[in-house]
């Protein structure tokens, strides 16, 4: 059985997250509806990560394993023939079987975009978080000072059932352009709503709503209460 | 009565163009309901050119004169808190009585952006025509230096009854960004459809459908049949 890997990307507006549920759009449930009609059979696609309901990805990777073997350009072409234009195949590729998306992701890249300006800017808007108070810089780059590095991040997580290391391994690097503030996390995985919450707290350390002392609280123990809006992320790239 | 300049940006995918026609959404439709509301009277709105449907623009330059005065500031907060999301204002400011967004504009610059690849960019997809096959540099390079220059424009041109000079003195420049194609043309005016049809002029001399010399003919006299898709192309900034 051939296995295949496909790397997409997304704008998550319309969608309720990746992972198929009934009656409302998701990215998987469109992958699983193109990927078995140019295979012809029921294709079952496995996604690397959950996404939250309107988070966007620049690079996402899926497999699948099928019964009839077609050629990746194929593939591709007539994936893109058939998903909406808000999904895209930028690659597929024919893998060694012992591959799969969910497990042979080494790292992910997250970015989460604020838009810092009384003025909206309406091309940016579906990608950001308007936010029209002025941060402060230097407190902002305090925060991520705390944050950065080894911690306990359940503080700043949603729970589940699934029990994944808590303990996380966090890179985070902060760049202002103009009014365009870019906040990028990469770690080896990460928990659900933990890059959301994270931005929430750098921002409120931003505006003055809490201090970078402060923060330490929140990495033992106790749970910060805000979560960042979904369409200012964007999965930026998935390390194999 | 106060003059009032306002610039705006909107991503155009939405409406049926600038101007105003009932029963569609406009984006000079939305701006004149939004003015009306701030300043509480009937106010009439004037733009500095037609867009056509699902062109966008970064940079537009309308006008408007109130019976009220209101602070520059206090009616940029009010427009951005009612117009939608996908029209921002960027910048309101008193001018003198002497101003109309119509008359006052020295110049525009447009840029038609071409996603040139097989596979398709959701993010760039709402902004760029998609041209899946590989156009050739060096020949769209030759169309453009045909094409630049002062020339009789109206082979490329839907003329209307308002009969603008047809010979215009363009410029026009190609910047390829990986799978990017970006054409920009700078003028003191511009014709319907003329930016459409130039890059659609420009992308058949790439893919080898017409050659550079063929060109010359839409030059004098005859009418070049093709327009390029509005959504690719983007209103880059107004000269006053």
């Amino acid at each position: 059985m051939p296995n295949y890997m496909v790397r997409i990307s997304f704008v998550g507006t319309r969608y309720s997250g990746w992972q198929i549920q009934p009656d409302v759009p998701t990215v998987q449930g469109e992958l699983v509806k193109a990927v078995s009609t140019v295979f012809g059979e029921e294709v079952r696609v496995t996604g690397c990560c959950r996404t939250d309901a309107g988070v966007h990805a620049k690079d996402y990777v899926a497999s699948f394993r099928t019964t009839r073997d077609l050629a990746e350009f194929k593939v591709l072409r007539g994936l893109n023939s058939l998903l909406p234009k808000d999904i895209g195949v930028r690659e597929v590729r024919k893998v060694d079987d012992s591959f799969n998306a969910r497990y042979s992701v080494k790292g992910k890249l997250y970015v989460y975009r604020i838009w810092n300006a009384e003025s909206r800017d309406p091309f940016l808007y579906p990608f950001s978080w308007h936010v029209p108070k002025s941060l402060s810089r230097e407190a902002m780059e305090e925060a991520v000072r705390v944050l950065s590095g080894k911690h306990d991040f359940s503080g700043f997580a949603k729970l589940e059932e699934e029990d994944r290391e808590t303990i996380i391994d966090l890179d985070i690097s902060l760049n202002f352009k103009e009014n365009l503030i870019e906040l990028s996390f990469r770690a080896t995985h990460f928990l659900r709503y933990m890059v959301r919450r994270l931005t929430g707290a750098i921002v409120w350390v931003g505006q003055g709503r809490l201090s970078a002392t402060e923060l330490k609280d929140y990495l033992s123990g106790k749970n910060f209460p805000f979560t960042a809006p979904s369409q200012g992320l964007t999965l930026e790239r998935v390390f194999l």
